[in-house]
């Protein structure tokens, strides 16, 4: 079961499916996975689901984790403003670890300058400003670009974890 | 990708969680899902959210689907009480098809009188009526009784998918 720890970045507002699914799917294969937010205290979903903190992005050293998931919904916008998610990100970009981004999750990877000629998908509502930041956008259910794992909606859930956990569990 | 279909029933009032994990896990894997409820419009969570239903259960033909998900929540109590979900139910017993049940969905196990002698486990909140109709509780985060596969809440996902996953993918 010591299959490595995986993080979750997010905030009050996450959408609820795209942060249990993958928070349930990782914990299945037997990872360890920890959700990080501003404060520690727990986060609220959209729909309501609440959900443990378990770690201030100012005290996650991403040295420790072997894979980044960032769900959608409200919470990207929440947490892309901090220097410490910006940190963590980069982490993740410079040791070509996975990263798992889903809806308004690349906002994340926008605020952290890491989506430049990078091919992805995101929600289409900010399809334009991944495009502005020089990333390659494109219409699919989902996208994988080297470590880069990306989907669009809730629907796209079985294809993003699929091609996510494919690529964790060949790393 | 011809995998099979494998059948949820449910109704209004389904925990979200318990029944859009096993949809999308259950498409991860290649199967095809469908969703069942008492008529043709779609039906909402507990936390609002909205699925599609493929089929009536009067529409339902059992024979067709290798696999049964019962849900919980509010979802059960509403479809249990129908002749239909009876008679569906008892076709995945008597053909010894997997079953997987979780917290309120054990409550239409009990209307198919197919609990009795069986190890399992649901929500605590409905283990006198699980007991009282003869099965035999545990306060386990997974219960797999032959073709049976039982979990109490959402936190018990993992572990109630890995086992449901393993006996579907070797039946």
């Amino acid at each position: 079961m010591a299959k490595g720890k995986i993080l979750i970045i997010s905030a009050d507002g996450f959408e609820d499916i795209e942060l249990l699914y993958p928070y349930y799917r990782l914990k299945e294969l037997g990872y360890t996975v920890e959700i990080a937010s501003k404060e520690k205290k727990d986060i609220v979903g959209k729909h309501g689901y609440s959900v443990r903190v378990d770690k201030t992005i100012s005290e996650v050293n991403p040295e420790e984790y072997i894979a980044l998931v960032l769900p959608g919904g409200r919470g990207p916008e929440r947490i892309r403003i901090y220097e410490d998610t910006i940190r963590i990100v980069k982490h993740f970009f410079e040791k070509n670890k996975p990263v798992a981004a889903i809806c308004h999750g690349p906002q994340i990877l926008i605020s952290a300058g890491v989506v430049k000629g990078r091919k992805l998908t995101s929600y289409i509502g900010i399809r334009d400003d991944v495009k502005a930041a020089g990333g390659l956008w494109e219409d699919k259910e989902v996208v994988v670009d080297g470590n880069l794992v990306t989907a669009r909606v809730p629907p796209d859930i079985p294809a993003w974890m699929r091609e996510f956990v494919k690529l964790l569990e060949k790393a």
